[in-house]
């Protein structure tokens, strides 16, 4: 019953079952087969235009060579300060940008707030030589807090950031969650409302390692080729990650794992809120809650074998998965409610 | 009937079940599963050493990552001219080692000689601020021209490298091919012949995308698991690297694959070579076979559909893999004899 | 009557002699000459250690040449917030390191505080592969707010480093200021203190373009000169760079040149801080004032030609030089005495 | 009597007093000056054209930024295998451009062949996503052999690159003895023969450490500024450089005094090649000389404290200067001359 993190899971079954048939035959191998070919139509059906579409294995790698795409090695990147590209990357984006700059802005449950971007681009020192030069900018959706950016709140961050010559990219690890819970077309909240680029997530959702760097304004995408090829991240056998993703959208089993963990995690939130001393963090509106329970409960349920990260003192982390039983989750409440009781 | 390469075939049978055994169930995340715990355990057993190992889904990502780990910025990386890292990796090892360079140097049958490396360490520029420092030396094993260095080749080169201060990194892209093809212990091949770090590569000869780097010198590997995850080659849900690795070796798999491929190889090269006006350019020592053949037989193969590369002109480099049918090796021949005849 | 900055001044006299003195007759190139010989005897002696010496041009080079010699590519480098390194050197430690990430830390008057470094130390994730590591801690000596470390302040600060592992780096671009300043022994407020690299700045206090590199632990510097060349800042005619440091330290040049700058602030802050209204920001213990004056004083200033920074709103940074005229102290505090009274 | 090099010279005396004077008062930093200023007008005369003009220091500075703006990382830089930024700058173009790979060429008296360059080029796999991808040509003038490329050869292998999309850097470390030597105009053998960007260089013909990055089309200058600062190149007291620059380049100084050096070499070469066993090994155009001799003549001159340097078994490098004096000259082939005649 481990409620570590969503990447704690196997892979869903239609996607294994994928990866079986899509190992019939022979076929181009660097992305010249039929199931690469096939992924990005569906893509761009799906985003509602044409999209130029780059599988490679890890999140961290979408993020680092779209951001590569984004910013000159003297530029700069605003993002939360609890961003993964800022936080768990490892400097994978000053990798792969050349040495480029992030600049982490606070903000509550995870989410920049517009006058946040706004007066930090404005301290700004454009076009001074002796200052990293602000490139872009990268939301991520679903949050690391869990909570997730409504269309108009993506829309307005982006205004800001191309009103100051900024692009934008949006770390989609937990894309399909933000999604799901919305409830709104995957373009809404992606290039109508001003994302250039997206890290479209499948793993922590399904995949066994897959995740598409989508382009919107394919432009951007021209050297990108050559930036996957030199970062190792041109599979010879690519089918394996095109089949991953094309079924991970096919017959939208995407939303479908998403809402999954989603409801899981409602759930969760809802039964350890009831419970006295219990105090959530941030509103569950994905697949990730956050939450202050008292310390006997916390080392109770450590006790009884659950897994979770103490995010923070009396603070825990809990992550629903794609395939989070039921059970578990009511197992897990029950088991707090009685030592709370206790 | 597809010889382009052996990455457009699929992925072996034990190998695609071992990733749908591995789904089952959660797992620690980032490499501290039981299947990268049991891969470490079984390359160890493997090369009668223990080994500090680390997966990777791509073999330029092995490459680039053990360079990295062997040659400083101003180092100088020492190769065969159309060794893979050199010719066909867009710079990746560029990349990770933050701009080393690499040195190519000529050699027959796509292997280095020993007077030839002998003397270009001799011209070497060491302990000049002004130049580049030689800091590793690369075999290919088995070479881009689909030959093999025996033991004692592999131990001449090391002694060569080590004597002036480099280590040294073995390519095994096909490395199954060439230990098939030796008949030898991997031990003898590697490390007891002088290798630090060997790319352990899987992708071609069975695995969907799986690749170890194997450090025979543990002390080598102290910091690369910040390289590999900055690198973004740190996969989350690493059991599915990890299993594909392990099933690839386990009960000999790996070499059973590479000698079925060495054979159709071998079958293929019996039976064109008895053409006239067949002229083999390299032996053929392991999976891959170059041979000229006239331009009415070329044309009319590739009028048949049979898949290849013009290497240059009228030599064809023909590739086998795993699960190559004896049949299409045979069917190749067959018509190449007829068209030879016409 | 331009106090912008102190690299507005030109060079002292003395170090334009010693210039051309050394351009008579030839020498060998690249270090291996007579002033470069005796200028790392003349710093031993000064620092009163042997200490390893790699003259540069510029203070952002010496900065990211030391920074680089400390940390790895998933290394960080805590500083304060406004420093040198993090605010105006457009990434360029960035590009040395290979991509180290900068933590910079709140501190009041430029300074670190120990707890501010102590509490971001216990934060940093040590040994955790998703976060870059601690690698150096980075102090700026005389500061960016004209402050002055003691060396009781920067060996509390380098034993917090020191016991989390980290190397630490001295940015010396306004050293003199602060030894003139402190009238300390250089080593007392360096090595002695726990400083491992000093960048040892000149150019700002009288020189043209010279900055030293000092090594007090000399083994960090092994491959230091391999750095500074690939880098482009090994200069082939470095007796120019070596005679002008040579000038600056000898019979106490240096200490004197900034002994008058201090002294030119000092007299500035007085003269201003009498004024109504005039609130000084940070102590003045080096070449540069911070002082809030009312508008319209700061305009009548702008108006008269005098030159300096409006730093933030009404808060103005004036910076002294090695020959900043007394005279014109006097015509700015007068002038904007007048305004005042106005 | 040191014929080592051209940089074991000191500065010429107009450049020095230009530094005195440029001395006097303050001045804007960072570029912001009258002579930086002025110097750009005077090259834009100089070379018939508006050009974009960034002084730097060291010709390796010069070179790796001048090349990081045509190449990307994934780019190729076609040169020849002896050129200074190939075998003499420690990896510094690979530092720049963030890892391009530079393809050295082979080619009599230190000159490409134009057959050999289109060779090179036709062979490179442009558009394939697996190699580097040709960005630019680099031409050394006067080359490493002491040869000079006439217009008419610049402008033969400029259209070679130009028509495989490459871009054109020239290495004028030695610019002002080619251009002494050939008498042309600047703009002759620069951008009206191709040239996109160079480096003028200064140091090795009178300044003290002085080069100009001079951008034929200054488009491709657009982010020069952040480049050259990231690379702590730009200088505070950036008046320094250009007065350098400017003196070098008023009233013919810089052709003055490559003449000089090329009539010493000249010289030089006139009377070793009438020596007994004298061969010449290239053309001495410019104000180097190649040439072998016999071993007791060699011996002798070594011991009679002449400085050159053995660049091959018998085969002498002589360098001259702007004030090689020829008397010395004279003395090198009389002693010589004696030792010959034994």
């Amino acid at each position: 019953m481990n409620f570590m993190s969503d990447n704690v899971a196997g892979a869903a079954p239609e996607i294994l079952a994928a990866l079986t048939a899509a190992s019939q035959g022979t076929a181009p191998s660097y992305g010249a087969d039929e199931w690469t070919r096939r992924l990005t139509a569906r893509l761009s059906a799906l985003f509602e235009r044409e999209v130029a579409v780059f599988p490679v294995a890890t999140g961290t790698a979408a993020n680092a060579l779209a951001l590569a795409a984004l910013a000159p090695p003297w530029g700069s990147i605003y993002c939360h300060a609890e961003a993964h590209i800022h936080a768990d990357e490892c400097g994978a984006p000053e990798m792969y940008t050349g040495g480029a700059k992030l600049v982490p802005l606070d903000g509550i449950d995870g989410k920049l707030a517009p006058d946040t971007l706004s007066a930090a681009l404005e301290r700004a020192p454009k076009g001074f030589v002796h200052a990293v030069q602000p490139a872009a900018l990268s939301l991520t959706q679903a949050t690391e807090a869990g909570t997730v950016y409504s269309p108009a709140e993506v829309a307005a961050l982006s205004a800001i950031a191309s009103r100051h010559g900024l692009r934008v990219h949006m770390d989609g690890a937990r894309f399909a969650n933000a999604v799901a819970s919305l409830g709104c077309s995957p373009a809404d909240v992606t290039w109508r409302a001003g994302v250039d680029v997206l890290s479209f997530g499948a793993t922590k959702n399904g995949a066994l390692g897959a995740e598409a760097v989508v382009f919107f304004d394919r432009d951007l995408s021209a050297d990108f080729g050559y930036r996957r090829k030199r970062a190792a991240h041109l599979f010879s056998k690519m089918r394996f990650l095109s089949a991953q993703l094309e079924a991970y959208v096919t017959d939208g089993l995407w939303l479908h794992l998403a809402g999954h963990a989603n409801r899981m995690a409602r759930r969760l939130a809802d039964g350890l809120s009831a419970l006295p001393g219990a105090e959530p963090v941030h509103p569950v509106e994905a697949n990730e809650l956050f939450i202050a329970l008292p310390e006997p409960v916390i080392a109770g349920l450590e006790a009884a074998g659950f897994g979770f990260y103490r995010w923070n003192g009396s603070v825990l982390r809990l992550v629903t998965a794609w395939n989070t039983e039921q059970a578990h989750v009511d197992a897990l409440v029950a088991t707090a409610a009685k030592l709370s009781a206790g």
